[in-house]
């Protein structure tokens, strides 16, 4: 089976679930909890229970000696210290590049003088809408953090190889990075190119977008969309319009 | 910096947050929202919204002529159907060995003669406390499929190659399933070995662990524990003992 015939249709009528009643059950600080009515394919009806988030950014950033920047951080759910790739949520009407600079300089200090959009990753489909976008950062250069009031992380540097012996040894099991590091082991072998561009592009591109009436945007900026200048990017996250439907990526 | 220096102490002083107060703000079907006032290390508090989770457990089917089984499913939470691995979630008291080999043959209809575990992962730690434990399955045999009642999905059959452009492309982004390639891809070349052996002396040993006392179980499960022939196995997720803390893996 090739990679186009693995999913022809995103909306296969003899799968998809098609709201019949909506409700929240609980407005949170910035989750939403969700109870929707589903018609099932067969015609039933049942029960679906998930968060709405805004959505995400997740960077690698990869210093010019080839060693990668991470994260220590506490992370309360899971009740331990974990490691990961700097990453955060999208603010109110924020573009994913403007987020992805502003989370690695506000948690890392790091700015970057080049940045490629790799693809986006569903972190938790059984039960939250999350959608990342996965970049990648290079050209760093070091700087001053400004951490979140009551935000405390530690910023490691690692060779990629002791991350990823880090994941074999159960030492490294947040899901983000992970898929990140499938990703970063793909393009550092070259088998992924990637369209890198300066952050000075990306944000010019990014604010004439924003100038552009909403359909246009999600045009520029949806399934297998292209940019202002005529290049072909990976699938984005829906871009600045408001997810009222809780969808993920594109289509 | 080493792999083991990442993450030398799980609950390091200067990052770890204490529970002061916990509440229950919803108990649904199979999640349960939980809102606790937690002590910064700063000494300040802060509130921290997140879900529990049964925890769950992902299978890599591996065929013998080197391609993988998958499903494509409609993930109501993110309005589209997604390509991902076997997975499902623990039932009460279930371990993981007896929930792995259930889910493959109820939503795929295989049976494996081999069974290894990989390690575990965390998809949300933002916002929940579900630990996935990894698994690879060989020596698959099809049968017929028990799916739950309303569930709907595709069992499909893949070229890893395939799978892996179908990443690239933006056609899979389940991130659980990126973790698992990710795994698969270091299996494969040999990089990661695993320990394999007969779904009948997982069972076994399962049956046995499950007759010793709730401490000795935890003992045996837990962080790099062994089994009770000896063989040293990777971090567990917690074993049938309930998570009330909403720990995931281990220590």
């Amino acid at each position: 089976m090739s990679a186009a015939a693995l999913l022809p249709d995103r909306q296969p009528a003899h799968l998809t679930e098609t709201a019949c009643e909506r409700s929240t059950l609980w407005q949170g600080h910035f989750l939403r909890l969700q109870r929707d009515c589903v018609r099932l394919p067969d015609g039933r009806q049942a029960w679906r229970e998930y968060l709405h988030h805004p959505g995400a950014v997740m960077v690698i950033p990869c210093l010019d000696d080839g060693r990668l920047v991470v994260e220590r951080q506490y992370r309360y759910p899971v009740q331990q210290a974990m490691i990961e790739f700097p990453a955060g949520k999208r603010d109110a009407g924020e573009s994913a590049i403007v987020c992805a600079v502003r989370e690695l300089r506000e948690e890392t200090g790091y700015t970057a003088r080049e940045w490629a959009r790799a693809g986006v990753l569903h972190p938790a489909i059984g039960y939250a809408d999350e959608c990342i976008e996965i970049w990648f950062a290079r050209g760093l250069q070091a700087g001053p953090r400004a951490l979140d009031d009551g935000e405390h992380l530690d910023v490691l540097v690692v060779d990629a190889e002791a991350l990823l012996a880090a994941v074999r040894d159960g030492v490294v099991t947040d899901g983000k990075t992970l898929a990140g590091l499938l990703w970063w082991q793909r393009v550092s072998t070259g088998a992924w190119p990637l369209q890198w561009r300066t952050t000075d592009a990306w944000l010019g591109d990014d604010a004439r977008s924003a100038n552009m009436p909403a359909g246009a945007v999600v045009g520029a900026m949806g399934d297998r969309g292209g940019l202002a200048d005529g290049l072909a990017l990976p699938e984005a996250c829906a871009g600045r319009v408001p997810a009222t439907s809780g969808a993920g990526a594109g289509t």
